[in-house]
C-alpha cells in the first residue's frame, strides 16, 4: 500500500502535560478521585489541548448522508427517501441533532456525499454527491476504491479546524446499519447474527432477513478483503467513508473526536485499523441500545460516558454528552485547591 | 402517629397528560423510542409541570450542612473542620457545587443546619444550626425528636417554590457516609458489611473500623425503632433530616426532585418510606462509586441516568445531570413532527 494522506500518524500525547493535570485535580476542594470520569476527561482534554486550561467553546458537528444500494434487499423500517426528507430536516431545524447543534452553539454542517436525490444548496447543506447512492453491497461491490478515496477526502475537508475544541461526526443514511453490521462482522470476524439488530425498529422477521443480506455480502466479499480499506470499499457507505475520513483528519489535526453510537463506531472501528494513532484522539459518548454495539466497543477498548438506551444517530448522542465534558472542564477550571481554599487536606 | 405535614399526599400524576406527551414523542422525527430515557425524563417533565412544553429555567439548588458526633469514633478520612472550611468554600464559589451551581444557572443557597462552628451570615448561607452537631450516634441517639421536627421544617423552608421547575438537594458533613450507611443497615435489614464504604476514602482498616462502629450503632438503637423516623433521630443526621425535609416539600409543591449520591439516596429513602407519594416526583441522577449506593437504589427501583464513578455529594451529581434534562426537553419542545417535516413515518 502507498503512503496516503490517512496513515499519516496523529500528534503523540505529551505525559508531562498529563501528570500536571492530574497534579491539578489533586490539589482540587473534593476527595482525590472523586469525580470519577470527569477528572479523567479534564485531564484528557489538558494533554490534548497542551493547557491546564482547556476550552471546550468551538465544536463542530458535520453530518454526512447518502443511501445504500442494499436498501433494494428490504433491510430498513423506513423508506430510502427518508434519507434525503431528513437531510432536509436537519436543515430546517427540525431533527434531533438540529436542536441539540443549536443548544450547544455549535458549527453544523450536513454534508450530502451520495443521496439519491437532488438537494438544493444552503448554508448548511454542503453538496458532494459521490453516486445516487451505494451499489447494493449484497450483490457487488457498494463503492469503487477510487470512490472511496473521494469519500475519505471529502471527510478530511468537512473534519474539524485546528483551533477547533472538539468534533462530532454524525450520519444519516436509510440502511447505514445493514452496512455497519457487516463491517463489524468482517473486522471482528463475528457471525451475522451477533452484528445485526433492529436498527430504526425492524421486527423479529426482519432481523432474520437482514442478517441473511449479511451473510450474503459476506460470503460474496470476504475472499477479497486484504485490508480494511477493502472492507470500507464493499460493504461499507459514502456516509461511513466520510467518517472515518473526518474522524482521522479531526485527529491528525489534534483535535478530539466524540463518537455518537453503532454507525459512528463502525467507522471509528475503520479509523484505528487504518491508522492506530487515531485511538488516543477518540472519546466514546454513549452505549447505544443497537444490541451488537458492545462488541464493536469492546473491540475499542472503548468505556462510554452515557448508556441512556438511545439508538438514533445522527451524531444526537453524542451532542447529549457535551455537556459532561463541559462540566468536566469547568470544575478543572474552576474549582478552589485546598490551600487557596483553607480546606484541611 | 398524629398527622404530621410532611405525611400529607403529594399531588398525583395525571395520565391523560403522560398520554399526551408519549403520543407528541411518537409524532417527533425519529423512530419510535429511539430517544431512550430522554423520552421518558420528557414525558414526566410533562406530567409534572401539566404541559405538553415543559421548562426547566428555574432550578433550586439547597446545600444542608452539619456536623456528626460520630467523627469522635475516626471515621472519616477527614478532619471534621472540613464541613466548616466546605461550607466557607460553596459560599466563596470554590466547590465542585458551586461551579456548578454557576453554570447551571441555578438558585443555590447553603443552610447550616447544625456545624459546630459559628459561621458569618452572607446572601448565601443560611444559619439555622439545631445544635452544634448531632451526638455520637454509636453510642445515644444522633438527635431528640424535637430536634428531628425542626430539622425537617428547615427543610421544608428551603425547599423548592411552586414555580421552580427542579430541586436539588446537597449535603455537606464530615462523618454523613457512616450515618448513610446506618440508615440504610437498619431500613433495608442489611449487615454494615453491606452497608459500609470508603467514603471520602478511608482504606480497608478504616471501613473495618466503620463497620464495627455501625454495629455498635444498629446493637444500640434497633430495640427501640418502631418507624422510620426513629431511625432518623437515631442514626440520622441535621442535614440528613433537612434534606427528607426539603424533598417532601418540594413534591408536594409540584416540583420534581433530583436526586444525586450515597447521602441523598438515604434522605430519599426515608422521604419515601415516611411519605410514600414522594417516590413519583423523584429522578436519580447517578450511580455513586461507593458501593452499597446500588443495594439503596434497587431498595427504590431506582434507575439512575449517569454512572461516572463520582462520589462527591453536595449534589455534584445532580448538578452534572442536569443538561441530560435540558437536553431531553430542548428535544421534546422542538424538534419537527413526521407530518411537519415532510418525512415519511
Amino acid at each position: 500500500m502507498t503512503s496516503h494522506w490517512f496513515q499519516q500518524p496523529c500528534p503523540t500525547i505529551d505525559p508531562a502535560m498529563t501528570d500536571s493535570a492530574q497534579q491539578r485535580q489533586l490539589n482540587l476542594t473534593k476527595p482525590a478521585g472523586s469525580l470519577g470520569r470527569l477528572e479523567d476527561l479534564a485531564v484528557s482534554f489538558c494533554a490534548w489541548q497542551q493547557t491546564l486550561a482547556p476550552k471546550l467553546q468551538n465544536i463542530k458537528i458535520a453530518i454526512f448522508a447518502a443511501d445504500h444500494g442494499v436498501c433494494a434487499q428490504g433491510v430498513s423500517a423506513f423508506p430510502q427517501e427518508v434519507t434525503a426528507q431528513m437531510v432536509l430536516n436537519f436543515v430546517h431545524g427540525g431533527a434531533a441533532i438540529s436542536v441539540l447543534a443549536k443548544q450547544l452553539d455549535a458549527q453544523f454542517e450536513v454534508i450530502n456525499i451520495g443521496v439519491n436525490t437532488a438537494l438544493p444548496d444552503s448554508p448548511t447543506l454542503v453538496n458532494k454527491p459521490i453516486r445516487l447512492s451505494t451499489s447494493d453491497l449484497s450483490e457487488t461491490e457498494a463503492m469503487s476504491h477510487s470512490e472511496l478515496l473521494l469519500a475519505l477526502s471529502i471527510g478530511r475537508e468537512h473534519a474539524a479546524k485546528t483551533n477547533d475544541h472538539l468534533f462530532i461526526g454524525g450520519e444519516m443514511g436509510i440502511g447505514n446499519t445493514t452496512a455497519a453490521s457487516a463491517i463489524f462482522s468482517l473486522l471482528l470476524n463475528l457471525a451475522p447474527s451477533e452484528t445485526v439488530g433492529p436498527g430504526t425498529g425492524v421486527d423479529a422477521n426482519g432481523i432474520t432477513h437482514k442478517q441473511l443480506v449479511v451473510t450474503k455480502a459476506i460470503a460474496l466479499h470476504a475472499p477479497h478483503i486484504h485490508n480494511e480499506l477493502d472492507v470500507l470499499a464493499r460493504v461499507g457507505g459514502f456516509e461511513i467513508a466520510g467518517l472515518v475520513g473526518a474522524y482521522i483528519g479531526s485527529a491528525q489535526r489534534g483535535v478530539p473526536v466524540l463518537i455518537d453510537g453503532f454507525i459512528t463506531t463502525a467507522a471509528a472501528l475503520l479509523a484505528c485499523r487504518i491508522n492506530p494513532s487515531v485511538r488516543d484522539w477518540l472519546v466514546f459518548a454513549h452505549r447505544s441500545a443497537e444490541p451488537a454495539h458492545y462488541r464493536a466497543l469492546q473491540a475499542l477498548d472503548a468505556n462510554p460516558l452515557l448508556d441512556l438506551g438511545m439508538r438514533l444517530g445522527e451524531g444526537s448522542g453524542a451532542a447529549i454528552a457535551v455537556p459532561i465534558i463541559a462540566s468536566a472542564l469547568n470544575l478543572h477550571n474552576h474549582m478552589a485547591t485546598f490551600d487557596s481554599a483553607g480546606v484541611s487536606s
